[in-house]
């Protein structure tokens, strides 16, 4: 029984994604787009969904699909109202149930008009370097840990490495709030430890504390970091949700840059056939829930991300999207000073390169390795 | 340079974390898990970690690592102290950068005194049946839809599916708060109407409006369904987050049972060499964070899931994790009435059929086709 068509109030501007989608032929690709824009709105049977404005204007729209590779392009839009100004039901209209399909794969969007009712990263590129006062080399970002130390203990790493001149100091993302590392004694000890580095070496370094945690808890972190002088905030929308970092970034009164962690992000680019691109997810993700940074494995290091899909993500950092502002690709993931030539072409000037662990090695003498990382990037500013 | 040792305060209690690793022969899996270990706690090279407490006991132990098909399966257990009674940091311990690692898997996990202090699931399946005062049969479960329709028209099915006996009518996950579907005021009509249909038919049936939503806006949405005579709630975890469900299934002015659904999640499960099991993914995650009910694909329906896949979710939702209650795993994703026999030799008893586009169907009159689907079911329990 095909249930009642109704008149539906629908603007008629649209955004657009981009799918790769896996079939044996043409026709089967077409079959696969069409079910998708069925499955992504109305969730409905064809035969059975309402004529009229349900079915030609609610259901997503297959604008065209097409052969690339060994798989198929399909490019389909929805109502902008569909989604309306609500960043998570547009992930959910993007990815939802598809998510759960197999050989379906976002590669990139294209926003209209009502989604730019986000604001989106709140600094981005120039609003960090302004921040920081780096013109225009790399910026230099390190982590706090290891897991286990005190606050007391990690302030001590704080203070080194901001003497030495490293532009972001952030906790590592497995600092929550442990019974042996205190979320408000660590912001507390850490803020102040580059203070007093910052007024000796007349640098800008900041100091970013994970707020990632219980959901209740968040924003609350969030804003005693920023009245106990923390300079940014580190957060994984991988486990605490994307859309909770938007919520930070729009928040009036916090202010603070945000860089992005990927932890529990891996799954969305674990498979060629399925979830997002490196593009979408470590860019235009990124950009779209507010990030100013987005953290990312690079090639050659623990992970196994390519060279390509590096440049990708560069790609979706700074892709036109309209008023969504460009943010800093982060790479790390067992990163070195020796790397950082090879990075760098690459990566170029926009860039916050991060090594952690490799930052102990060059030699005995944290400072100065800290210095010989400064001096090393500020050489091809 | 290793950094200086210090003394960590821990209990001694451990939770464990079984992983599927993908290695070419036993050394080489024990050196994954061993990395694994590392990269889940410290994150940082073995040679620099400081030794002590750290390096014995911060860092995760490799239990035990052994051939199983053709994967290796290791079992690494955690200090409790490592994600404290926070279950996104207990996320972030078990899958939060290896998720970005090729081959790795978790396939289950076992918790200790500490997360304990997680209350999981308010009602589970004993609460829900005590609620809907269903003794012993299968639970009935559809979702009004299609997107497009307003509040008024909504509610309209809303309140045939109650008439026909439908145990829990839900939103279409879709269903968010655009400007062609209100939220408030579908939650208000939809609500209402199921209060007429159970004031004629004399069963507890309950709406559960979706208060899957912008991060700021969750609760609130969630406090106005429970004032407005909603009987649960619809959540997505992989659009909103995890922790924001346990968020709504702890808070004391709300206690209302909650639905989960897979919106985004897929990801998680596509790949058989990355990210959690079915087990985990459907059973014990939702279980960790609140969840009553958990919406997954059957197989046999528009999706790709195997019987075994589903099978694996039932033991998921049932399997002994101490305090945290068993709940009803909700197969749909394209379920008709004709499957319910066949569901049935796996489902059991304890089980939530969710049947939508499906329920269209058997005959031109809604009302009865809910009437048959009920009759069908009863005469199981």
């Amino acid at each position: 029984m095909r249930l009642t068509s109704v008149d539906v109030q629908l603007s008629g501007t649209r955004f657009t994604v981009f799918y790769s989608i896996l079939a044996n032929d043409q026709k089967e690709a077409e079959d696969r787009a069409l079910g998708l824009a069925f499955e992504q709105t109305v969730e409905f049977p064809i035969d059975l969904t309402p004529a009229g404005d349900i079915l030609e204007r609610v259901v997503g729209n297959v604008e065209s699909v097409r052969k690339r590779g060994d798989k198929f392009l399909a490019q389909i839009s929805y109502a902008d109202e569909v989604a309306g100004p609500d960043a998570v039901q547009f992930l959910n209209v993007v990815f939802g149930n598809s998510s759960i399909q197999p050989g379906i794969r976002v590669e990139k969007f294209e926003l209209n008009s009502d989604m730019k009712r986000l604001k989106g990263p709140r600094f981005g590129r120039n609003g960090l370097r302004e921040l920081l006062n780096v013109k225009k080399r790399p910026m230099l970002c390190t982590a706090i840990k290891p897991l286990g130390y005190s606050p007391a203990d990690l302030a001590e790493l704080t203070y080194k490495f901001a003497l030495g001149g490293i532009d972001i100091i952030k906790d590592d993302h497995g600092l929550a709030d442990q019974n042996f590392s205190n979320f408000k004694e660590r912001v507390m000890r850490s803020s102040d430890a580059v203070l007093n580095a910052n007024s000796k070496t007349g640098f800008k370094s900041i100091y970013m504390p994970n707020v990632t945690g219980p959901a209740d808890q968040i924003v609350e972190r969030a804003k005693f970091a920023k009245e106990h002088g923390a300079g940014g905030l580190l957060f994984c929308p991988g486990l605490s949700g994307w859309d909770q970092m938007r919520v930070l970034a729009d928040d009036e009164s916090i202010q603070l840059p945000i860089m992005s962690h990927p932890a529990m992000i891996g799954s969305l680019t674990a498979s060629k056939d399925n979830g997002f691109s490196h593009f979408a997810t470590y860019g235009q993700l990124q950009r779209l829930f507010g990030a100013d940074a987005s953290v990312f494995p690079s090639w050659g290091g623990r992970f196994s991300f390519s060279k390509e899909e590096c440049e990708e993500i560069v790609e979706g950092t700074q892709t036109d999207m309209g008023n969504f502002k460009q943010i800093f690709p982060t790479p790390g993931g067992g990163m070195t000073l020796e790397r950082i030539p090879e990075m760098s072409s690459v990566y170029g000037n926009d860039v916050i390169y991060l090594i952690g662990g490799g930052l102990h090695r060059h030699s005995e003498d944290l400072v100065n390795n800290c210095h010989y990382f400064h001096n090393l990037v500020e050489s091809m500013g």
